[in-house]
């Protein structure tokens, strides 16, 4: 069966459910930036019923790097609680597949490789509040020049649970001083977003040695009289993930999200 | 061992810490309202592993009636990320033990009745948001009459995982009508503690055709001028547990919470 490729710009303006048909079709299989605005994006880890308890615990101790915004029933693709008709094996665009804690494949569809154990844990993404840091002014570094925001790994440990543990990941996006307090005013109104900053200004406080080699990501420039905001990241519980060495999980390839029909500065993350 | 009784205003000014060590002792028994005043109260859910993923996921999924503030590992009585030396087997001050979905027993110490399969789950509570009313200037009819907020079935339905699932439990506080807005707001501020109302007006929009007649709890007089506003209420977990019958299950009981280490304000429930 052939499906007519759509690129991103075709895209812009379409509904999160078109969004996601397209990808399910297999015609869209890009990055999700900028897509179905306005609507929650979702990181994904997807791992054994096994692991499910202790990543729970894992992400509800540390709720800033790992905000649980939906999880799935055991064995079941679907999650009615962020979108009608979700089918997480189809609708994200490109996924990672770990087994034994190695990349074993990136596919566009894990409809082979689902099985009846799988539970789904979706998690709240930091395109939320930099939509809103864009929508009060507040320039996004990373966003202006076309890149992806830099991340880095800290020194902050993370609270574990059974063998889900490490430091946390944070990105870095520099502000003008002078909207510092607004950017923290803004961001800690999304706590399914990664929240407040977890730290502002000097790197080395949080165990970073160089802002202009990111762990992931690209560096960006720090303008004169711009400070070095940190927020958690959910590139944390990816990493924490890979350090537990499952057997199998799955998430999202970086930028490929799964688009839920929540809107991002709803309540909750339970769709009515 | 014989320990000095203390009372309810004996411990008005007491440290979180200090009011649980009075709970541990045995020398106070009696309700929390009031005490540890700025600290986080939670309600309290204690059930074997095998259920604890679909609890979670539950409560997850119904994050008004049930925001998760605390879990401990299975079998471990400590809740570190919510006070330092929590000991849940001692440290709230009366505990409601069921079994098969019938209350057992209420006794003021599980030791005898922890086992190594238990876990615990901390739910944010309404003091929470009630104390912030109350620093605004919004009247809250319950505690200015010395009653029980009144609480009533509604006919919302709770998204329902495993064998858990049911309708919403809702409080109700008549609010002047001119203060319903701020009140919505301030209560939004607090996700942790039932956040926004879930409906304000005409009772019989949710199920409730009396409002004389409270469910549970007291019912309180609507003046002239005043609305009935109705936030998600923590009972619903304690009703939907009992309805799961589980072959054992404890909580506290109502008005005797754990109190945390943990500011009601804070952007997260982790101690840090």
């Amino acid at each position: 069966m052939t499906t007519t490729a759509v690129s991103h710009s075709d895209l812009i303006g379409a509904s999160a459910a078109d969004v996601r048909a397209a990808i399910r079709s297999g015609a869209y299989t890009g990055h999700t930036a900028g897509l179905a605005a306005g609507k929650l994006q979702c990181n994904l880890a997807i791992l054994p019923e096994q692991y499910a308890l202790d990543f729970l615990r894992f992400c509800l101790r540390n709720p800033k790097p790992c905000p649980i915004v939906g999880v799935g029933d055991s064995g079941d693709a679907k999650l009615p609680t962020l979108g009608r008709d979700i089918d997480i094996r189809t609708d994200v665009a490109r996924y990672r597949v770990f087994r034994g804690g190695t990349l074993s494949e990136e596919v566009t569809d894990i409809s082979d490789v689902w099985t009846a154990d799988l539970v789904t844990v979706a998690l709240g993404c930091s395109f939320t509040f930099e939509n809103a840091l864009v929508r009060h002014g507040i320039p996004v570094r990373h966003l202006e020049t076309g890149r992806n925001v830099p991340m880095f790994k800290s020194n902050i440990d993370l609270v574990p649970a059974g063998r889900f543990g490490g430091q946390m990941v944070v990105t870095m996006r520099p502000i003008p001083a002078e909207q510092v307090d607004a950017t923290r005013e803004i961001s800690r109104r999304y706590p399914q977003a990664h929240g407040a900053p977890i730290a502002v200004g000097d790197p080395a406080t949080i165990g970073i040695s160089d802002l202009s080699a990111p762990d992931w990501g690209d560096a960006v420039e720090i303008k004169d009289g711009e400070i070095p905001v940190y927020w958690a990241c959910g590139v944390t519980p990816q990493n924490v993930l890979l350090d537990a060495a499952l057997p199998i999980c799955i998430t999202h390839s970086p930028g490929h999200m799964l688009i839920a029909d929540v809107a991002e500065d709803a309540e909750t993350t339970i769709l009515i």
